[in-house]
């Protein structure tokens, strides 16, 4: 790569986005044991070894330079020569260093911009954490990065033995000669940001074709939804500077096995919690609106036309089923709105299906979205991600590797964001959203708890109730990190 | 006070300046002694009772209003729901809590900007700092205080007396009905930015006036400094967003001793500490201009033609005398370049006098002197400032008020501010910085107590020397706060 590179069309687009009301950065939130016979300097030789980490590989030493009149574009440059105080942090909680305080820490560090004058990331070593235990706040521009990239990034940095002392650091380990980790996320962005940037003409077709398509067999009762369907709620208007951040966690066990009861997935389970603990929390601050809320849920599926390449990334809209009380008719409905999405989508081609996940992918046309005269229905109500995490317990120089939440990032028109990782036999929730559109979110987490525990009392058979005790990644929860 | 209340002048002028790189809020650091019997969640306790403390005074429920289609210009409302768990911030610092530690927060919270959508004051209780202490960094805005109004609203909200557990929050605790302490400074204020937004034409005639009167008794050994003869240097260019941080707190016995050998006034030495630490600094990293570099220093005086009405903050221009070498030399020029200038300050009437200062602390004036075609030379090198702290020893609610440091805001073209509060028998020096612009502040930090036990030995009698060890206000301090 040369010295001074230009940026791609997806770069482009989320690194225009940034504005102080919407710092575009995506975070993960890891939580470690440290290994039993380490000593009071554990953490800070941890630190002082980590910043004498100067080796960078690609993005860790990217600089954006704005554009000038010289340039009228912007570019990336190299920097080798970085400031390690300032991208390797070493923090600590206050007493007790449990769920609370970590959750109030990551919030405020949530909230506080990335310097664009440096290359666009932090790393944080929080110690205090209750248990031998001590977190790490790992922070990106979504420009550099997305959740899947993220999850291999980190992998990459750990180790799967415990006696490994040398894994690098994360921003010195190289990917593997023959990886194709990072390729489909780049590649998926750039086409996505290509067909987004073609026109909305493409997403009116799409969206017509899907409608065609639906309404062949549509009868009262088809819970399919499409974009602009979704009813005005308090998720949808204009942010704030300020976040809040929550976690929960379940065993996969439980997730898994209300699927195989309720002949769905994984996700339309992961779906229906956030359903079931958005639905109350906005019914107790009379907020639920009367119509279905939908989800914007990335999903992969094979194309009709293309059998051979691979799946592709779709970019569906769920039927959240928020206007049902029944638990188990809303996972139902749920199910079949998801179900219908893909098939349908699975009519498309391979373009058809890229062009339109383009549009909801894309922050920019989600922007011009947003801001269309005419328009006054939100396109989706909340995004609902679920990112396959690593599949090996991990350790980072001999600590081992907990639990990881996503900490994802907010904007205007959707102020709350649900993204899950699957490690370590649980199923992570991080619920990041802006302070003052979405009060109290921490009750939303507590309540995807509650929503499990709902579907179960509906569902299992009567020899497997109650439902064994949650696991607790995070100190002895019962109540979710929260700021 | 009506509930929309128009901004001010020079809140307007403070408020225009916010942005990215240049958050216009200023900052004290308090270090406190817990009480001997304090228990473990003594802090918790502490922070918990501050947040229930919801009764506002002013300025702490102001939100500012940006102009809009309907009202075109920036107003102050009132709020009084606060969102205290914002507000007010409890924190921790890494192991070991030292001085270090707590100089590489401090920068942090100090880089990150106050939120616009809420009242522009942050509280941070911060625990973990060596020897039973704990630090409040208050951060308010520019807009809403300077800093004698700061002290005076610190000193309001803290007790004579340690046995005293009901001291009021900051924000809670009025100021006595019939008291002058906040007036001095918003007239000040609104009489500076009248004076300033007048016109430079203004400036400009105090300057002839300055330099007329100056040229009468002019030789070529006058120190007299006039705005734009200072040198370029490292100090005077754009600034980013990140901070530094570094304090150094002294005796005042030891600084008030020197004066009164070399017949100068206490802040004269203050100028030569900050004199001898620049010199030394800039010589190691070969940036020390050839000319004297010169220090924009506010002094309070009495107008020849206005003896009643009590004194008026002149804004000064004082020669550090940074190219020469002997301690001692140095000290007479800076003391000769202040006397001269207040000399010649006196001889203008008040109106003239803060027509003049007008410009030097109105920051929208500055801005536009450091945006006027032709001048190619900053109007001062650095700001000094030595603030008149508490003059009793003050307790929060039974903790001992040990320190306080002045943490303030630099800009464009200003990339060192130092500023020193007298509290407690010490001179307690804050040295804020533009992390890019001022590499190792520290070392500025830590050579302002070399520059003092040169002068020292250059002027003490010899039964008096060596010094006694200086006191240790951070820690078992040899090193500067710094990050």
């Amino acid at each position: 790569m040369s010295f001074s590179e230009r940026l791609n069309l997806s770069e482009f687009a989320w690194t225009a986005l940034e504005s102080r009301n919407r710092p575009m950065h995506v975070a993960t939130l890891l939580i470690y044991v440290k290994p039993a016979d380490a000593g009071e300097d554990y953490l800070a030789d941890l630190v002082s070894s980590l910043r004498e980490s100067t080796e960078f590989v690609d993005p860790f030493n990217k600089r954006f330079i704005a554009p000038s009149m010289m340039r009228p574009y912007p570019t990336w440059e190299r920097d080798y020569d970085l400031d390690m105080e300032y991208h390797v942090r070493h923090l600590a909680l206050p007493a007790p260093g449990g769920e609370r305080e970590l959750g109030a820490l990551i919030a405020r560090l949530h909230s506080n911009p990335l310097d664009f004058k440096r290359p666009l990331w932090e790393y944080h070593v929080i110690e205090g954490l209750e248990g031998n235990r001590f977190a790490i706040y790992f922070k990106m521009h979504h420009a550099l990065v997305d959740g899947i990239a993220g999850v291999h990034m980190l992998t990459r940095s750990m180790s799967t033995d415990p006696a490994d002392n040398r894994s690098p650091a994360l921003w010195s380990a190289e990917a593997p000669a023959d990886s194709v980790e990072a390729a489909p996320a780049i590649s998926r962005f750039r086409r996505a940001t290509k067909g987004a940037l073609r026109s909305l003409t493409s997403f009116n077709n799409v969206s017509r074709s899907l409608w065609q398509v639906a309404r062949a067999a549509r009868d009262e009762k088809d819970p399919f939804s499409l974009p602009f369907q979704a009813p005005k709620s308090i998720l949808n208007g204009r942010i704030g500077t300020q976040r809040r951040f929550a976690t929960q966690a379940y065993a996969f066990a439980r997730i898994r096995r209300l699927s195989k009861i309720a002949g769905c997935t994984v996700n339309d389970v992961v779906l229906a919690l956030s359903a079931g603990a958005l639905r109350k929390f906005l019914r107790e601050i009379n907020a639920l609106p009367g119509q279905p809320m939908t989800a914007g849920v990335p999903v992969s599926l094979r194309p009709k036309d293309d059998q051979g390449a691979g799946s592709a990334v779709a970019f569906i809209i769920a039927n959240l089923a928020t206007n049902v009380a029944d638990p188990q008719r809303r996972l139902e409905v749920i199910a079949k709105s998801t179900t219908r999405a893909k098939t349908l989508m699975s009519e498309l081609s391979r373009e058809e299906i890229e062009n339109f996940s383009a549009l909801m992918l894309s922050p920019q046309s989600m922007q011009t979205l947003f801001d269309m005269e005419g328009y006054t229905r939100p396109v989706f109500n909340v995004t609902v991600s679920n990112v396959p995490g690593p599949t090996e317990t991990l350790y980072l120089r001999g600590s081992q590797l907990e639990a990881m939440f996503p900490v994802s990032a907010v904007t205007h028109g959707q102020a709350l964001n649900i993204t899950c990782y699957s490690y370590g036999g649980n199923i992570s929730f991080g619920f990041a959203g802006c302070r003052d559109s979405v009060p109290h979110l921490q009750r939303i987490a507590v309540y995807t708890g509650e929503a499990l525990e709902e579907l179960e009392a509906a569902l299992l058979p009567k020899e497997e109730q109650p439902q064994a005790v949650e696991p607790a990644p995070i100190g002895r929860r019962k109540r979710a990190v929260n700021a």
